[in-house]
């Protein structure tokens, strides 16, 4: 993602640095060479100059490092984020049309299921749901998410635990005695099976800040809108694997999750998603989405 | 998704009558009656006691209402919120591997471009688009988003303007005269052409709240997260089409365009995508992703 303010106020020595290299590679004659894509297709060239210069004209500077990984000015000599050829084939206008339209049609299918059979599911399944969340774009290229997976079933109940004991003083405290009795015939409602009963749970974690080399934090801008989005992938993938999942923010069980999971400080929780196959004659609520009009505004 | 603890804080007297409802219908003796899924396999049984007996029994109600569109009380008359079968075909596990594995192969080809071509793109590819994003799950069912999508290009160049206004201040301010000046020979860094070349540009805002019926506010929580993981399916969808964009976050710049936009003040400019194809010969920075073992902790 591009951050179009922050990134000048705590980069601007970094991005100092790298428009001098940049307007000094410019100086050296290479603006007006061309390039033909055609002649370079599949081709990785790094050390093609002209790449570079054409590079440079069509793109600012600072949009060009706004998806370095690291800030330090140290990381510009070992990194190699020279431009390379974008790789792609344009589809003819009837197949985006069919493709968009057949995506949409299987994402359409998508709905939050919470029961969720305790049959197994392949780990090759889960990770490649977890390498699709990881294709998302993030702020600055700082790819600021942990996605801890637990198939280990001491482990789901220990997560269980944790937030049926939260729920169930939410659940009391809130609701009063007289809905509480009232629901007593329905069981406990703030029992969550598919904690435990579902094979896999993904917990994803968004990294609020990372480190430079020399220790310092390094801010992470926009974490929360880049593991997000990146959630959005991974459950597009959840969907295409032919799996179910219910998205949760078990917000206050946090800090406990964290801690159980041995997980630093710098991570929190944002996101359980409980991962499985529906149960058999699994139900949901017949909720309708908005239709088009209600969620697009055109300006034509 | 499930908001597991403000969920309850403002529903409290909604919960309550469901919860009151649903303990009435289970008292009516249902609670044994079992449900055989194969029989009424893709028939919508919305009167089916049955399955509204095995709901309530497996699941707890306020996971049940978590998303339920609107809170008010009269919502519930209105409203056809009874459970229906998950329709669901079962992949076997060969299929859930070679599909999980063809999706990420797609969206591990995804990259940010910002050289977007002025070709044009089919009005129905972009609806598709956000239709597909609009099958995000969202908190309590909200579908808190707004997608304004442009592609009149006089409206283009006004935002073009706002923008590049904001980021020439900033840039200006920022960098000092040296780095300025340096920067000649590149052009002006702060100009954003793909804001005017690309045929579409989709501006993503989050609904931060919506209104009762009777007028007041309505919290959306977690709207930020649920647009931002609908943006996530968007994005999906636009690769999937063969289409490229840049995901850009012009925070700052975000009540101009609002007002420019005609857009309520209960809407915030969150993501903004210009969408298109790439040029020829586009080019991207050399940056890897992270490996699975970085993104993924397992816990078996």
């Amino acid at each position: 993602m591009e951050n179009y303010v922050p990134f000048l106020v705590s980069h601007w020595r970094t991005v100092g640095l790298i428009s001098v290299s940049i307007a000094a590679g410019v100086a050296l004659g290479q603006l007006n060479q061309t390039h033909e894509r055609a002649a370079n297709k599949s081709q990785r060239v790094h050390t093609n100059s002209s790449i570079k210069a054409k590079q440079v004209k069509r793109e600012s500077a600072i949009e060009q490092i706004n998806e370095i990984e690291d800030d330090d000015e140290q990381s510009l000599e070992d990194q190699d984020v020279l431009p390379i050829l974008f790789q792609y084939e344009k589809p003819s206008e009837a197949d985006s049309i069919r493709r968009s339209e057949e995506f949409y049609r299987r994402m359409n299918q998508r709905r939050s299921v919470r029961e969720i059979s305790s049959d197994p599911v392949a780990l090759e399944v889960i990770e490649n749901i977890i390498k699709t969340g990881g294709t998302s774009p993030s702020g600055a290229h700082t790819e600021p998410w942990t996605f801890v997976v637990v198939s280990n079933l001491e482990m789901k109940q220990q997560i269980r635990q944790i937030i049926e004991a939260e729920e169930e003083i939410n659940y009391k405290q809130r609701m009063g005695d007289v809905w509480v009795q009232d629901l007593q015939p329905v069981g406990t409602t703030w029992v969550k099976e598919y904690l435990t009963e579902a094979p896999w749970l993904i917990l994803i974690f968004k990294q609020v800040h990372g480190f430079k080399r020399n220790g310092q934090k390094k801010i992470h801008y926009y974490n929360e809108i880049s593991v997000s989005i990146a959630t959005g992938f991974l459950l597009a993938a959840i969907q295409e694997a032919g799996l179910v999942t219910v998205t949760t923010t078990p917000l206050n069980c946090g800090p406990s999750i964290r801690v159980l999971l041995g997980r630093p400080v710098n991570e929190k929780l944002l996101l359980l998603l409980p991962v499985g196959y529906p149960k058999v004659g699994a139900t949901v609520p017949d909720f309708k989405r908005k239709p088009l009009h209600d969620i697009m505004v055109h300006y034509q």
